[in-house]
């Protein structure tokens, strides 16, 4: 599970806790040119190639409607990351930051998530661009992307709960 | 691991498949005044109630610089959806959805996410507001906010290689 990278300076891990508290499944696989992590852009670009996601048909149903959002927020496995780093140095600028104020792949739960936008969708085969991983990524969810600037959506009774804890 | 909830009309499960593909480890519990499903806001909002992240102290290392983001992204796992279902109807308005095209705790990895407004920090326990959880929801993971409209990390080789699949 934890990959042996060099760690870089000032970088820190953690012995591995070795829990397991919950169990993913995997719904596909996410193919791009980028066989190599020094190859993969920093962030995915809505004018990058075009990628393909290939949902597991057994999950064929959960795609109804999919096709109306131009954007959706994809959900992977960062499978190649070791997750026992808690300071890391990536930018070769002699700083140090912690995992969780870094977007960077390695985290005690490896997910990568993009924003794509959908070209094309050929049953349960998804054409997109916007993603920034391996190639044989596995896939976790698929879901509609709503920005934080969306207006929210009609209140229930909780948004107005008072109760400050 | 699946709750029993009812279906509503035009719903649709399938057998769950059983796999266990990859571990999640928590690494804290997330504490709002929600303490049932119905009472949940559908979406957090950055002028709802105060909430608190425990983040477990082994991680504290990692949190390191995280104050200097003003937004945070957080992931939880949703303990207490079922997976199994494909076609959901939550509107009570008659239309149905594939569980890809919505938003629903309802999906095969229930993995919640939230852009949240961070008021205060006291050392692995992080005051906030924006979520949409209930009590008690396992933490799964915290980065800084980039919203699909931040300008891009510099390009790296990946950015404009061509290789459409």
């Amino acid at each position: 599970m934890l990959e042996p990278d060099p760690l870089r300076p000032a970088e820190k891990t953690i012995d591995w806790p070795g829990a397991s508290d919950a169990s993913l499944i995997f719904i596909g696989e996410i193919r791009t040119p980028w066989t190599s992590r020094a190859a993969c852009p920093r962030r995915g670009r809505h004018d990058g190639p075009l990628c393909r996601i290939d949902v597991n048909p057994i999950w064929a149903e959960a795609l109804t409607g999919v096709e109306a959002d131009s954007q959706l927020e994809i959900f992977y496995w960062l499978h190649r990351s070791r997750r026992d780093v808690v300071l890391q140095s990536p930018r070769h600028d002699g700083t140090t930051r912690g995992t969780f104020a870094l977007r960077s792949p390695l985290r005690p739960n490896p997910i990568g998530t993009s924003v794509v936008v959908v070209e094309r969708i050929d049953g349960t085969i998804l054409h997109v661009r916007g993603l920034d991983c391996l190639d044989h990524t596995p896939l976790i969810d698929i879901k509609p992307y709503r920005s934080a600037f969306t207006p929210s959506a009609p209140e229930t009774p909780g948004d107005r709960q008072i109760g400050d804890t």
